[in-house]
């Protein structure tokens, strides 16, 4: 009996997809050996005995066995007689988490390599926009997401990316790998793993009735459409809200939270890498919303997610602000499941997938936080045998990641008249981002701006590499503190393109050639020829290297990255947001420095003097 | 501008059928003129001002206009300009209630004159399950209904009936108008109106794999199952709930309930006019539980909705018994929107229809109640005008609705030999749809046992009325306290025969004769030749009469009832439920007297003395 993997596959009856279903049967057999099982008219393959688990109807835990069959919880509360007990001695049983907003990308792995850091932290389902890749290519990037997530022991869902590229291209923002119209991504709509539209990001132009974007909504409008409106307020979230948009995972405030869950924007709490939102957010939680709102990781790198753990992570947070267990738990599981639509999963009651985690608190009280002792996904334990057996696919080999002219000193040349100018300078916000515009006065040194590591202002270019267009700009950025080296990486959120910072011009030329040489991924290089790279042969942005090598990577990066002056915790992820142009307040891209809340691209320098 | 009537169409898109979609936008232009409204860039047609509006996902009361444009919530919170500005006054701003499980037939009246009477009491949205008139015309019963709900104001979702007849056809324990088969009903899951398989009575045949139910639970395992099972538990109740059924509205006891909900089995808090379960059970509803709780009048009949209130009666009583406001209106609205996927309702928040109650409280605090001061269903101010603009359609003339040889005294004969004989009578209890079974002895008088009014044993006779089958039955009954007179009805749950009770077989015989006269309805006359009755054109079942005929009618019925020593207080409803064969314990039907536990066919006479 397989009857739980198949409810994946599309089910034709009458007209009517059956995505997404509650009840688990295709068949009428299945249906009858389950209720058996219930019943305990014959031994259940695998009991949980001696575990409180979390009823998230009511909010208590509760005492009895966990009565699993073919991958599906079929009693609970009631004593079982079992083919496998498994002892939880005491432990607390609580749904698996679901991720309710991910871009596998920012684990720089596959989604088989990301499972393999995510599922032994207590996710087990999470719902992927592929963005990342899609922006590199396009509709074959979606259908690789679609078919990479295939075959494995977590469920990963995808949400359409709706914004290819983040700004409309008419506005000449940025230069992505690819352009998706409604009419490309329209099909998509009926796929089975398909759960909506992901993070409607150009929320200025569902505000001005961008016509492609409107028909998106339309054709998606029985689906789910998740939002991503940084600091949008007042009648223009309403306008958001009244197009349909359910979610939000950017705000940074309680009170941005608590107005858009308010207007009927599920807020969806997020901890990644770098935008660390769980210590503002978390006080919105309680018994009542915690029916509303989600929690996410949006973008968390590999290093975190084995050493912090994941979904895992911001639950610890908000155990230990002693938000109540089973408020932070229904977020994390039911309440996300029923905002996607996920009928299947999320609470530990019969008929639904056995994902079930099994915790302890960490100290006397759960105060201290928790910590994950057994993660069982569709009934099966989870371990190195379970996570190995399936790998995504590659996707198919074609032309380079990297594909632009090669790059010259010239490229990054910030040229200026007089003596003196006022320049606007990107401020990195630690741990966010968002970022300020700061204004300084520099010297013009024979018709140019430098770096100046002194003040912390250095060079920061943002070179096109998908179709040898050739464009590229150079601004200055404030905040990382390199004083003897550089960073480059073609990790670029959202388009991708080459980004890179450093300390001189000479610098930032060799981090990107050996960027180059890589062919994808990130690099670092110090004024003493030290070099440290993470190669990304999946689209310059995933590897299918595992976890541990990865991170061990990434640890070499950071410690380079400290020794060249960094100061920032996250360079790189900080690094890679600084070319989004829907995230306030001034970022780069390839086409130039964009005033995200006047939304038009302003020049460098202010004023000369 | 029509688009939020049209999102009830069918519509396909890609062979997806957009049923009770979030976004209620057909076309791009709609959805483009809601995102002005919202924006504020024109008037809206009508703001609500001065009103404190629940937010359903955060549990607080906030200030600021509700904006409405085309039947939709377009702003809140905002202040807006406006062609028409209702000015609250302060007033409570409530979503629109919804009854999460009707048999609208128990009103006595067609769906657009049920309208007239739960829609100024403020349900909005109801969820039928037109059993009554399936069990009497099968397919056409159902059919008609939904044409029924077709134009009105009020929305009214249909669930199809799984159990008709209640009991499976083989077993013999009742003759109803119809059966209906899975293959009957598979198609009806594609009718935009339908929801789901309306409550699964037949639990037993669920956990005994009746091929039939088997195949109905398939093919509606995309849509919602309802449940219907008084009393089970343990395993039972796990095996019920792993074939995916969701809901239940038949605990009876706060132990039932919470058991069901930590199973995942949604209890839906019922208070009809004769089962009435708020008192039990409202202690189940809290902040945290209020998102998995629903409310519903299951039967309801038109007195008590005039007088006391629809669901608004059971609001209430929550009210009354200090229950959090947040809690109960999230209950009333939004989790039971959320239990049946109706994502379009059940919050005031922008892209949701514009279903509002204002409210008062009735004293100072909440705890004595609420008044409801006015109605807006999809934007339009519920009035007299407003309900009367459209009606049901009435289902082709055809057959008669009692179909049966003439009835006569010797059909009333119980037979028994000896002189005395211990019976098994059916009690009554009052308010509630269960019975006991309790024993007595009673002289055996020429061969039969006759009623004894003055110890309140009465004969009850049910007889087959709609296929001229010939079978009826008659057996006894305590609790009624008639001592001079009888009633008959052709409402009697769920296969509609008739049913009649009375002090002595004469007087049954007219009252049956009366009913015969009329075609079905309900007939009371006295041992003086007094009569009342109440014609039910409709399948024996309902009128297309007023509210207030309806009412009065009633009110007359019920004076002769109480004049001929009737001691319950909603003798016709408690009538209708004694022939009901999977509500235990005993019961009686046209083909004998069933022990709803035993799940058999018990006689009345247990010993001959």
């Amino acid at each position: 009996m397989c009857y739980v993997r198949q409810h994946e596959l599309y089910w034709l009856n009458g007209g009517i997809w059956m995505n997404h279903r509650k009840s688990n049967f295709p068949h009428a057999a299945a249906l009858g050996e389950a209720i058996a099982y219930a019943r305990g008219e014959k031994k259940v393959p695998l009991v949980i005995r001696n575990a409180q688990w979390l009823d998230v109807f009511s909010g208590q835990f509760r005492k009895g066995d966990l009565a699993i069959a073919n991958g599906m919880i079929v009693g609970v509360g009631e004593s079982y007689d079992a083919e496998e007990i498994m002892d939880a001695e005491g432990l607390f049983a609580v749904p698996g988490f679901i991720d309710s907003h991910v871009h596998v990308e920012s684990s720089l792995m596959t989604p088989a390599r990301f499972q393999e850091a995510a599922l032994p932290s207590g996710t087990t389902t999470a719902i992927w926009d592929p963005h990342e890749i899609a922006n590199v290519l396009g509709m074959d990037g979606i259908h690789w997401a679609l078919d990479a997530v295939q075959d494995l022991l977590i469920d990963i869902h995808v949400m359409v990316p709706s914004c290819v590229p983040s700004t409309s291209p008419e506005l000449e923002f940025e230069s992505s790998g690819a352009t998706l119209k409604a009419s490309d991504i329209r099909s998509l709509a009926q796929h089975p793993r398909v759960l909506g539209l992901a993070e409607l990001m150009n929320f200025p132009g569902l505000l001005h009735r961008d016509a492609d974007i409107m028909q998106k909504i339309s054709d998606y409008g029985s689906l789910r459409l998740d939002g991503h409106c940084p600091g949008l307020s007042g009648k223009d979230l309403n306008a958001y809200a009244v197009a349909g948009i359910h979610s939000c995972h950017e705000s940074t405030s309680l009170a941005e939270a608590r107005e858009k869950l308010s207007k009927g924007i599920h807020v969806l709490i997020r901890e990644g890498s770098c935008a660390k939102d769980a210590d503002a957010l978390l006080p919105l939680l309680d018994a009542y919303s915690s029916a509303s709102v989600g929690l996410c990781s949006d973008d968390r790198n590999p290093l975190d997610i084995l050493e912090e753990g994941h979904i895992s992570f911001i639950i610890n947070k908000a155990l230990e602000s002693e938000k109540h267990p089973a408020d932070i738990f229904r977020a994390a599981s039911y309440a996300t499941a029923g905002l996607y639509g996920l009928r299947d999963r999320g609470a530990l009651a019969p008929g639904y997938l056995a994902d079930i985690c099994l915790i302890a608190a960490k100290g006397q009280s759960w105060s201290e936080g928790m910590q994950i002792k057994k993660v069982i996904k569709r009934g099966q334990l989870v371990n190195a045998a379970a996570l190995q057996k399936t790998r995504s696919p590659l996707p198919k080999a074609g032309r380079k990641n990297l594909n632009l002219p090669a790059p010259a000193l010239k490229d990054f040349a910030i040229p200026a008249s007089g003596s003196e100018a006022t320049v606007r300078i990107i401020e990195v916000i630690p741990q966010q981002i968002l970022t300020r515009e700061v204004h300084a006065t520099m010297k013009v040194v024979q018709g140019q701006i430098q770096a100046d590591p002194n003040r912390d202002i250095l060079k920061i270019s943002v070179l096109e590499r998908h179709h040898q267009r050739g464009h590229r700009f150079t601004a200055l950025v404030q905040g990382f503190g390199i004083q003897r080296g550089a960073i480059a990486t073609s990790i670029n959120h959202d388009s991708h393109n080459i980004i890179a910072v450093g300390s001189s011009d000479d610098l930032i030329l060799a981090a990107i050639e050996d960027l180059i040489r890589i062919d994808g991924g990130i690099a670092v290089r110090s004024d003493k020829g030290e070099k440290a790279q993470l190669a990304l042969p999946i689209a310059g942005l995933m590897t299918d290297s595992s976890p541990d090598t990865v991170a061990q990577t990434l640890r070499e990066l950071k410690t380079l990255t400290r020794s060249i002056g960094c100061v920032l915790s996250e360079p790189f992820l900080q690094l890679s947001f600084l070319a989004l142009p829907v995230i306030p307040k001034l970022k780069i891209t390839d086409r130039g420095l964009i005033d995200v809340q006047a939304f038009c691209k302003v020049p460098v320098i202010l004023k000369s003097l």
